[in-house]
């Protein structure tokens, strides 16, 4: 995490204040329901959340002598609370208080990058529309293949970060869960209703089964459909940089007054966010790997784990973050270039109807293969740019004899190739 | 994928007979849709499914020449069928039949790995039922903590995997998609009713925009599952490890008769499968970055995914497969010592309960602090071996001003660490 | 490993034949030092050598019962052997034969990737010196930058090819050494002078600390050159696919008689083998994180490391082995069109010559500030195809003022872009 | 990079302050070379180094118009140095000041790295002349194979850090290159001597192609070596952690004196120090990958690596300098207990002889698996608790009948395993 590639709300999840006043939250919350059971003094809970404060510097500071941060945490609060925080905590180990706060960290950072996967679709949807019937060619293999449009283009764009969406959902559903089951999950010490307590006023659902921690699994899974949504946001980021490429430019980031490209070459417009975000891809999803070699803890827990998410979860989500946001603008601001698609388009000659060519023939009673190689053998000239399509095939015989010129004119058409574009629509945007 | 670790049913999956039946059956269900709608004669349909017959040598020879699988399979289709072979994968394209193709093999995949998980999971509950009461110590960082069983340890594998089936579940929806849309997905060529219907009888869900290819954010997100659920058997894995290892000896491998530890050492008896399955969850963690990197491709389709799936789609999935039964074995066969876990628990004299001790010395009026420093300078010799630390507890003035001595024997009470086995219980495996 | 990508060499070398020879030497090679030392008859090993002999399906047969390959070779060995196969694998433990056996395995594998190696650099040297000259755009972000030579950019990659040769022969050096030591590499057993003798015999070097297994550091940095190599192939490739693309077509694969680009488009030719390659690059580079994991052993060994082994390296060689004699066969067969690299280069009007023009005026006197944005201002409509871009500049104030129009003629002039390609070509190639 | 994981000299390298220094001396130095050859004045160069400053924050501040960080450094400059400041960066593009930068700061972080293993070798050396013959038991699988000692074990670590250190000196050679070849790498604009005066005054050598950037392959295989490192740390934190189980306890790290262990369980003395190195140890190694995937940039260059240096090459660096740095005080203060690993040593009753005995009975004439059998049937009593293993085999008649009494109490003897202790260690640490 580093202040270029990153925003202030996803930063401050992360911070120490935040962290802090969840873990008070849980400690607050948890001698509520003690209270209520009747292990605590009502008047304890009420000094907690009354008195209850804390200083960074001085839990640091406690830290450097316990080599404890929980510790050092409640140290401090009781130099607070006073002599009722011997009721804090009761039941409780570090990890209860950790690993929940890690939940409802994640949560908080799902919520972001939630929002953002909402801007992100409403700006792939406004421009789709926009550039429902702009004619473009499709590329397989970066050749040149059939006519589509630049909306369908990014419908299909579209259709996968919504699909992200419903996964980082469910994403979030699986790590918002509560552990208050103490020492090695056994509730030994602390009844379930405490962690059912906290659970509810935080928003979390109790973990079934935790064993000091809540389960790895959970964050490998968070993470890893992190790392997913990265390689679609480097998919995109994939398709602008083709488009602005000198020879395609279809397409182009849009470059502000005052910017410049180059230090040496002053006509240099180049695609630097999304190269960016090609980079910041590969970051989010060198985390996946660490968090899965995080699920393996050895008995109920060891504390290998710990430093893998203080590092890769805030440097992740930031990551993410920031990454879903400057996609967003990219789509956004995107500066498309309908005549050059146009031009791009028609620089084969008509090759993209090829197929077309193909099936007539064999609908004609042409086998597929003599089919096949009668329109290769005229598509391949053309191709070297050794004569216009059409005409060859006008002029070869073996086809003259199945279609003739007006259905072979017919067959160079563009409507033909956008008369399902309100179906795909329909599939992705719905009725409208 | 080698023999060594794979078993028959899945490796039949991504043979080439499975393959090429597949083809063909998207093929002649797409006739049939065809036919229906009159772009193709009825009688073509019925030739395919009648006629319709394929040699794998015989393809293997027409693809040397074409280095096209898909023209391949239907040049030697079109040798059985005859002239209404020409009817056959009308504006269709090689992607429409390989990517709907890889999704019925990818949910035959899942169906196998549901299976296998079912299997574990009815392996973990019958032996957590089992030993449901059976003390032993919970672990943290590998050091004693206090007591568990070891149902409730193996509950709460059976909830990690009753997770890991739900994921499944979820990403073989997801990938249980068709797509017969032609070339760049336009269905220029072809209507999105034949789409419908060939989804439908393969039991599959039309693909709302496919690009030529299916995405494949899709299937980063199956094999992102996979590489969970292999962190999870790691897991599993490496608890047997320890249990097994000489100090500990908690619980075993079966060891059949006639088998050899060791070429040098007749007598070991070592953790070879979990150890394995270690490695084996390498491996199969090993394909979720490149499955990540697939899903850049350029424009509407670039071919570069191709080879990533041909080798480690079936690899990862053969070895998954095959840790899931090893390990279901595993489990089912584990030999359990409890009387060693007994002895274990044991051996620190009772350290195990210094919590409750802690825990009493606050509720008298000691604050956390000093209650803390109290139990830890008692626990410290016993830790030693230098005292026994129930006596040494009883000796100390400041404790003893605070609990008496019938008080602190009854904190070195076992039942007190395992009265919530049955709430624990009851949340992963429901009333019972 | 499918035969599909995959050289008859290298599969071999991952064959049982080859495995079970490599033991059989092992083994009989330990046999001669041994008598020589006196531990046993010398009978008996030339006895060994004599009658050793061994089936596949014998060990199999075997190891299905002792569930252990190397007692398995032993038993089926000594069926052969007689009564002196007692004397055979004295003091020795299993991993004494599979990890030197690995280790001859891995530099066999090495010795052939050294080879590809040099076929490729051959190809890319004699691409190189054919396209010296051969003038085409430098472009960086996708923009065209400046001009430079194709012969350069081939350069390149000899020398980052150079470069991955020796990391190739410094890691095959690491991999090549040999453990005779006994069960836990103690030598309690068996004499440190059998392990210098098998070394010495089988081009290795004694592995100075064994812990009954090599250490797994070795392996890490073999694989992770690897990984490295195939990063290399991935740079090349993409090079290639770009240069192939519709709008650039500066180079393509060579596209053989009969080959067919697509099923259903048949005027398409795609680039096919270098998307393939960098599918391939992926599938290499996955087995790199798996043998880090692989370093970390319990204590003196733990057998996880084995499945990924038997499983990731023949898979990682033999893609590689594939992978880099197709990228020899793509480089040399190459079809490079100069004339389109010329008209790409000059299709943005000059405007390659920014810099020329901004140092000028620099030179001249001017502020960088103010040259940069002198030239930007001319720049942009030129790239907007609104003017020409020397015409322009021709016609601005601030620049008249300092460098007149010969001299802006002068500053569009190739041969000033070439000048050092001698400097560059002597760098990698030396003098010729 | 967070301050709980960092040391000072290695974030200083990361900071603004250091990277703005070695810019200025990249520039400065270059003005040099182009005063000296006649491209720029001498003054000019003399203005440079005598006027050249910066501010960090106006620095950011012309960035955020630019969009461009070195234009940003160069314009600030400017404002020191005055008018002289056009003839800075004369025919140099931002990537010959960026990455030759980055070879600066990779090769001081290689020497900080370096000290640290130097630091690391020599804790280790003086813990293993200490614990030479310290006997402890060899385990495989995690169960007792056959004695070694403590020494033993630290000279195996020993040995592979110094492997460590060579790959990391290679590594260090092969990142230490400079670029000042202008766009494209061409060298159009710039003499290479100003290239080979530059490397020169910064300890680098010339990159023999640069193509705008120095080839990234180099700075994989640099971060590919770090991620080796990590799983060598990795391995011997794994090791302090089995020793410190609670079952094991035959080493623990320091605990000083007023640490906890645990906030609810006072008892308790964990490994975390060596829990948190394998964490740390996930995360550079998850940096190995996102290095390679910036190989293949496109064309001459694309700036997707940025992103990934920034992040990434901070972390990896900070990380493992902390972590050598921490591992280095694990060992140096490490608690060792050979009592305790004498005492395991026994447990089993010398079961780790067992080889010895099938050593004994083969060379007295029993076949290799009749040998095997005899000793295995007596071992698994022992290994099961129901007898001593050695009065076991004494009243086996089948062994009877092929040693005595006196010799097989003769293979109960501990010397036997250590007697090439000395050839281990002079294999690692030479003659002494």
């Amino acid at each position: 995490m580093i202040p270029r590639y990153s925003r202030p709300d996803m930063v401050a999840i992360w911070a120490p204040e935040n962290r802090f006043r969840i873990w008070f939250e849980i400690e607050a919350h948890a001698c509520d329901a003690q209270a209520e059971l009747g292990v605590i003094p009502k008047e304890a809970a009420k000094a907690v959340w009354e008195r209850g404060a804390w200083e960074i510097e001085r839990i640091d500071e406690i830290e450097r002598e316990t080599k404890h941060d929980v510790i050092a945490f409640l140290t401090n609060l009781a130099e607070h609370v006073g002599p009722e925080a011997r009721f804090v905590h009761q039941g409780m180990t570090s990890s209860d208080v950790l690993d929940t706060c890690l939940a409802v960290q994640l949560k908080q950072a799902a919520d972001i990058l939630l929002a953002d996967l909402d801007q992100l679709l409403a700006a792939l949807k406004k421009r789709a529309l926009e550039h429902k019937m702009t004619m473009t060619v499709g590329r397989s293999h970066g050749i040149h293949a059939e006519p589509t449009t630049f909306g369908v283009k990014l419908a299909g764009f579209h259709a996968e970060f919504a699909r992200n969406k419903a996964r980082l959902e469910a994403a979030r559903a699986e790590i918002a869960t509560c552990a208050i089951s103490g020492a090695v999950g056994s509730f030994a010490q602390i009844d379930p209703r405490v962690e059912e307590h906290v659970a509810a006023k935080l928003g979390l659902t109790p973990e079934p089964v935790s064993t000091q921690v809540i389960p790895r699994d959970r964050h490998a899974m968070f993470f890893g459909v992190l790392g997913v949504i990265a390689s679609s946001i480097e998919r995109l980021a994939t398709e602008v940089r083709h488009l602005q490429r000198t020879e395609v430019r279809e397409a182009e980031e849009y470059f502000s007054p005052g910017q410049k490209g180059s230090s040496a070459m002053p006509h240099k417009r180049n695609p630097v966010l999304t190269e960016n975000l090609t980079g910041l891809a590969r970051v989010v999803r060198s985390a996946v790997v660490p968090f899965m070699e995080n699920v393996a803890l050895w008995h109920e827990r060891d504390i290998s784990h710990s430093s893998v998410e203080r590092l890769l979860a805030p440097d992740a989500t930031v990551a993410l973050d920031f990454a879903l946001a400057r996609l967003t603008s990219v789509v956004d601001k995107l500066v498309v270039y309908p005549e050059q698609m146009r031009k791009n388009l028609d620089s084969l000659g008509g090759l993209v109807n090829s197929q077309r060519v193909l099936l007539a023939l064999t609908q004609a009673g042409l086998t597929r293969e003599d089919a096949y190689a009668a329109v290769q053998r005229n598509a391949m000239p053309a191709w070297r740019g050794e004569g216009d399509f059409l005409t060859l095939l006008k002029n070869d015989p073996a086809i003259k004899g199945q279609v003739n010129h007006a259905q072979l004119d017919a067959m160079f058409d563009d409507a033909h190739h956008v008369k399902q574009v309100d179906t795909i629509f329909r599939r992705v945007f719905g009725e409208a």
